[in-house]
């Protein structure tokens, strides 16, 4: 870290080793947007109130040991607006995206519940369509959605709909995926490429005067988990989807728990051109914009090549690759190696600068 | 049923057996009322779209089977109005309901999961008060909160907070409920007095000029439940919760799904009287008010004595009641002895007369 002072970096970690208190006094758009301010929310409020060991973990989801069947179980709230958008829409988001919040926690997802909030007024056949889609992709998943509820609130008391998901999921006993096992010299892979689906959003959204030909990535990753832990079983040390916050908010969430450093190397990290040419355009580091069908994976240096093999072997997991790595220094943080040769901290995402993205 | 023509129940027989479709342009607030127009959309879209075994029996929970380990699942949406209200708030709701849904189920709950969907500007201190409530029923129900998720929408889009919880529970292999199971001669109870939280809700939007000592019955019925199970066994029918709808929709739905007819005693129903006399000055009936903290309990005749014994002996059930009984004729219907020695139909709650009461 040549061009790090070392006080900064004692600073922000005595910052980072404080314990979360959640002081204030109205709830803002940053409270959900995945970054410090939700950290600060859920461990300064949620989870002293609701302490439990299942919950202390405060992973994609929580473990449960059902008189010896391990099982995990998860929520996701999803307002993504507009509600369809190129390569996706809020029904299939709802369905991937808890899939997605087991199978990275290792575990094979087994169902889904779905709850509906949904305005009055609301177009039936925009409904409809929504149905299907879920259906869709529960079948394409092949995860069954098997219970549901259904709210409808008054005109202008919901923005056309919201839909919750729960799933829950049999947990594969090869491994045992935790950010504190995460050891310096492991690899850190991901799944393809990245900002996809934010910049989609951003993109259909149409407050923006650029057009470019992005889709969200909006998909099941449990085919590459599986493929994963067929390859490297428990050489694989944890999993994470960059959803809101986007990959660095999620790398530094493992470099806090794990109290290691990561090293990414920003030209390793996979982007599509159209892609990074809006977040160009935008001003935005794709390394901050949401994902709904990739993975981060750190996984033992022994087992690396292995895993970047099953996953580019994988269909969704063709662009998998090695963008990193975790060394002892600086604990708690993650640096950037430039294009440039040089390196810079990245920070977890302050503020929501996209809203509404999922 | 003197006073009933041969040719109208013939009809509304008729009616009851027609697939239900959903054909509606617009949703509107009866959709998610818990009625019949709920009823259709459930039936007509939802559950041919996701169609599989489990949510095929559209109970208060889907029924898994993880490697020989029985399991419930459960997910249930809270859009109350005021959030805050005599005897409880949406965050015990949100605790107790998801609990009620498993325990009619006759599964013990394990865990819970909770989302919330937040309006930006909301004061902090709200979502304080609603997280310390939804902890307080949680640790006296024994039942965790195990994993989370937070959203927040701009101003305008939401109405303070939704929360949905969704829930999982160990089934007791000692019942097998199901609506099917109902037989002719079989007795129905209740497990105490009904329309207390609808009414509560009702009177605390202020709307009316009424003021009563109501208080919402929100609590989790698992002791009834399991008092229930010790009791009787597999003498046990069916047990449902008659949230939305109130008592003549969740008897509707048996006599429905058994093919059976319900005869109900008015007089047997417990009301407390404060609730009795606002529901006569609102001109609404009591039977289809919602409640959060009661069942309607269908059992074999010989048992029906220790059933409601069993009730009676447990906090919550003091004042449990057998108010009905299963004949075989009409085939799907509910008739009422009315105070006066009359009959009448008492059919499933049509359209929505109170909006945002769970």
């Amino acid at each position: 870290m040549p061009d790090l002072e070392e006080e900064v970096l004692a600073r922000i970690e005595r910052q980072r080793k404080l314990k979360a208190r959640f002081r204030d006094t109205h709830i803002t758009m940053a409270h959900g947007a995945g970054g410090k301010t939700t950290h600060t929310l859920i461990e300064g409020l949620f989870a002293p109130a609701f302490a439990n060991d299942a919950l202390g973990e405060l992973a994609d989801s929580a473990k449960l040991d059902v008189n010896g069947t391990l099982l995990n179980f998860s929520t996701d709230g999803y307002v993504v607006k507009p509600l369809s958008f190129p390569g996706g829409c809020i029904g299939e988001l709802a369905v991937n995206g808890t899939i997605n919040d087991l199978a990275v926690s290792g575990a094979r997802p087994l169902c889904l519940s779905t709850a509906f909030v949904i305005e009055e007024g609301l177009d039936a056949d925009i409904l409809r369509d929504q149905v299907a889609a879920m259906a869709a992709a529960a079948q394409k998943a092949g995860v069954p959605i098997v219970t549901g509820d259904t709210k409808v609130v008054e005109r202008g008391k919901c923005d056309g709909m919201y839909i919750i998901s729960s799933g829950v999921g049999v947990r594969d006993p090869r491994v045992d995926l935790s950010s504190a096992s995460v050891k310096p010299g492991d690899h850190i892979l991901v799944s393809g490429t990245i900002a996809d689906h934010g910049t989609a959003i951003m993109l259909a959204r149409g407050e923006l005067e650029l057009d470019a030909d992005v889709e969200s990535d909006t998909m099941s990753v449990w085919p590459i988990v599986e493929s994963l832990i067929d390859a490297c079983g428990a050489d694989l040390r944890v999993m994470r989807d960059p959803t809101r916050g986007g990959v660095a908010t999620v790398l530094n969430e493992i470099a806090h728990d794990a109290n290691v450093g990561v090293v990414l190397d920003e030209e390793a990290v996979p982007v599509n051109g159209p892609v990074r040419g809006a977040c160009e355009i935008l001003g935005i580091d794709p390394m901050y914009v949401a994902n709904e069908g990739k993975m981060i994976v750190v996984v033992a240096a022994e087992s690396g090549a292995a895993a970047l093999a099953a996953m580019q072997a994988t269909p969704g997991g063709e662009r998998a690759a090695l963008i990193g790595k975790v060394q002892e220094q600086p604990e708690g943080m993650v640096l950037v190696k430039t294009a440039f040769g040089g390196t810079r901290i990245m920070d977890m995402l302050i503020g929501d600068p996209l809203p509404r993205i999922c």
